[in-house]
């Protein structure tokens, strides 16, 4: 019974999803959404040569995405592959009348035991960022073995600013102790020094740029998935603090610098009327580096289509290989639903 | 003299307390608030068998709760019962001159020496959450030996919320080096590795879980004693953030998760609308650590009285025994005045 | 030509400096700056014997201020006399049409190696607090080379603060690691243990108050310069949070206390109603040591004139050489262009 479920097989797939984007406007009776995940070992490359043992969602760190609207039935199958217990908790879901599926082990659960299936069912609310991660010895599984990734619940009653974003990025911060990296099961004690930062799972230069065009307004999800504060600064532009945890400001505040913590998610509205090649980092520097190496970790850039970046000679990028749906920006167009992403994947773990 | 004041014997009594809350609305007088201190040496368990040598007040981590209104004149007497100098801080009191009330060694008076005692006067100005906490070396005595207690100003001219409340919590947050546990004196230099960490002085499972019902209008005073900054995650809810450092927000915003750091005080009020059995946590993952154990730490649970905890299989504290008033609840509905806490005391040093 | 530009020599000099501050106003007409700096190797004294290898801008740590009115031009030219490559990113500058000037080596120029020079060229949008700093290695340069200054842009159109301010005073925050005071080149890497913690470059008792008189308006520029949190607590007042990365909030709020990250900056404003003297430090506890001693680190005071300093016994520094201009209040208040500060030089490294 591990791939099957309503006598359906659903790993890896999208059940019962939407006909498209267009489908889902606000008058649209809730959906049911099914999704499938597995929790697998894996071993994820970080960057270089830096692997780490993961507890993955199908696989891949940063998990698939899962997008829905709000009031949507959302039904989760959880099948837990691995030789740990584990949970999923969504985080940000109020759980009305559903709160034994907050996924917190010996709160609102018993953990799922290895081999195990258990079945998330709540309905999507409220609105906005939230993630989803693993409830049990969360100072390993969430903050070292990548056990996380994005739901997105558009708002049923959209917002202005839903019809104007162009480009939509989501950014998940983690932290990595090199130390554990082949000790699953072990590590996320006291004393343990991160040494490894990645954004959506990857350290500079594996991270991706986030490519533009003057106009577009761009909207940049930044979740704290990880175990460390991140200062996120961006170049040559303000942007506006537009949501909190999901949850638009009522008095949305411009900066060019955002502090967060674990947990916490902020959305950004950048205006993009200066081309250029602009980094985007955390600006605690101890974050920009892969191991001792400097000039790695949490950066990336952001590239204007107006500027041919292949002509700049001293660009480190100017050749790269860029890599589309790196922050998501392809599956949150497509049918709302749940979204795997190949260049997130793993490899399993002998 | 160390016992007595005024001619009056004062150690662990609250002097002079007022006749009951009703005693003090918003056309009363303003009091005086006769509060006796003594530091002592004391043993505070933590967690388990972990004990750790503090400099508390009247023998408690945290604190007796000092309660009083806006405007009233607060008299402290002080005596240092231990073999180390101290202060007392009044931390967000304005001092309105009274800055020699400050309790800043080498700043606004001479610490006050192993058996000596020292009186603070000052006017209760302004309202909010507001806390003391010793100023002598307080990389030691503040970040790990426990002295700081909350103080509460309740507003002279109340807000409308003032009144909704139905339940006030006040959670203090603090981490501890276990390698200065027994060494009083030292500790609390660079590399220190925190490893345990509480909320009013109990880690996980020792804390206690906020009992609430359907319908509560529940405020909850975060106050960063330690040395840490904290992502408090709240599930199953969101929660409006009302006011920081004890001052109502103009613009209160909802929230999930909330990052704050040493010295700040947030309240939040969570209108309970969803009953279940909730975490609450530190999302700061390497928060939920009793040492080198997992599921620990900062984190319990909300109650609400329509779920009978009792018959949740799963739940790790379905049998718990509950200690009331851990979180000042039973307290800041008493006469205003000084509280004592037998739940926060230690046992003398030997 | 290490030297000159455009033919002239501008090496610790404003070049074409204003006819003084009143020669600024709104409707004067954009100004071009000229300023010249080299980057040294310098030995700095953070507190007592502790001295650490810096590379800084004109010799000194934090660097020269640049004060402007937003829309001049602004030129500086740079000359790197050290033995590693560096550049001088502009945080919180647009860069409008001049991104090859944002100084971010392999994304926006090549860095400018030992024996070079490079002149950056832009106009100075937004105003507000900035602040710049080599983007090389920000790890080590950033982290703790003290390569990092404030730049200050006026608005064009003044809002009512601006007239109403009296005293105007900046602070650049910034943590060291002593293991790596003598190593230039090598440093900011995991497991580092900060141990010295600056303002402007100087621990306590090292810092300087702020010396105020009732009635001051009084701005506070916090700058997140270096690698750390920080909660800063001021004494005996709240303080309004005017504007947060040089952008005035339309919502101010007050507090007595506020968290930041690296990169950030806030403006405070606070009204000196309160006479006395008035600690201002970082309650995060571990940044008020030097090295394994207390009561050092990121603490100072605000001394009121109307109170008598060397009457207080008690008081650490009644007898204090003051040193003014530490928090470049006077240096604003001097015709705009760029300003050396003999306080915070240091001697060149052997």
């Amino acid at each position: 019974m591990h791939c099957c479920w309503f006598g359906k097989t659903f790993v890896g797939l999208i059940a019962a999803a939407g006909a498209g984007l267009g489908a889902f406007s606000s008058t649209a009776a809730a959906e049911t959404r099914h999704i499938s995940f597995t929790i697998e070992d894996t071993i994820l490359t970080l960057s270089g040569k830096q692997t780490f043992h993961t507890f993955s969602f199908n696989g891949q760190t940063p998990g698939p995405l899962i997008h829905v609207t709000e009031g949507d039935d959302v039904e989760v199958e959880v099948e837990n592959n691995t030789t740990l217990p584990h949970t999923i908790h969504w985080h940000g879901m109020f759980q009305r009348g559903s709160w034994k599926n907050d996924g917190v082990p010996g709160t609102t659960q018993a953990a799922i035991a290895p081999g195990e299936t258990f079945t998330y069912r709540f309905k999507a609310e409220p609105s906005g960022t939230m993630w989803y991660h693993c409830h049990v010895n969360v100072n390993e599984h969430v903050a070292m073995r990548g056990m996380w990734g994005p739901l997105i619940v558009d708002p049923k009653d959209p917002p202005p600013i839903e019809k104007e974003v162009t480009k939509d990025y989501i950014l998940m911060f983690s932290s990595w102790v090199s130390n554990w990296a082949n000790k699953p099961g072990e590590g996320g004690v006291p004393g343990d020094v991160p040494d490894f930062f990645t954004v959506n799972g990857k350290a500079f230069p594996e991270t991706q740029p986030l490519r533009i065009k003057k106009g577009d307004v761009v909207r940049i999800r930044l979740i704290g998935a990880g175990d460390e504060m991140h200062s996120i600064h961006i170049h040559g532009h303000d942007f506006e603090v537009y949501a909190k945890d999901g949850r638009p400001l009522a008095n949305p505040y411009p900066a060019d610098t955002i502090l967060f913590g674990p947990g916490e998610r902020y959305d950004l509205i950048l205006r993009a009327d200066n081309p250029g090649i602009w980094m985007v980092h955390d600006h605690i520097d101890k974050h920009t580096v892969n191991g001792k190496n400097p000039m790695g970790g949490m950066m990336t850039t952001i590239e204007y289509a107006e500027i041919p970046v292949k002509d700049q000679a001293f660009y480190t990028w100017k050749d790269k290989n860029f890599v589309p749906d790196f922050y998501y920006e392809e599956s949150l167009k497509k049918p709302l639903g749940m979204h795997e992403n190949p260049a997130f994947k793993g490899v399993p773990a002998p």
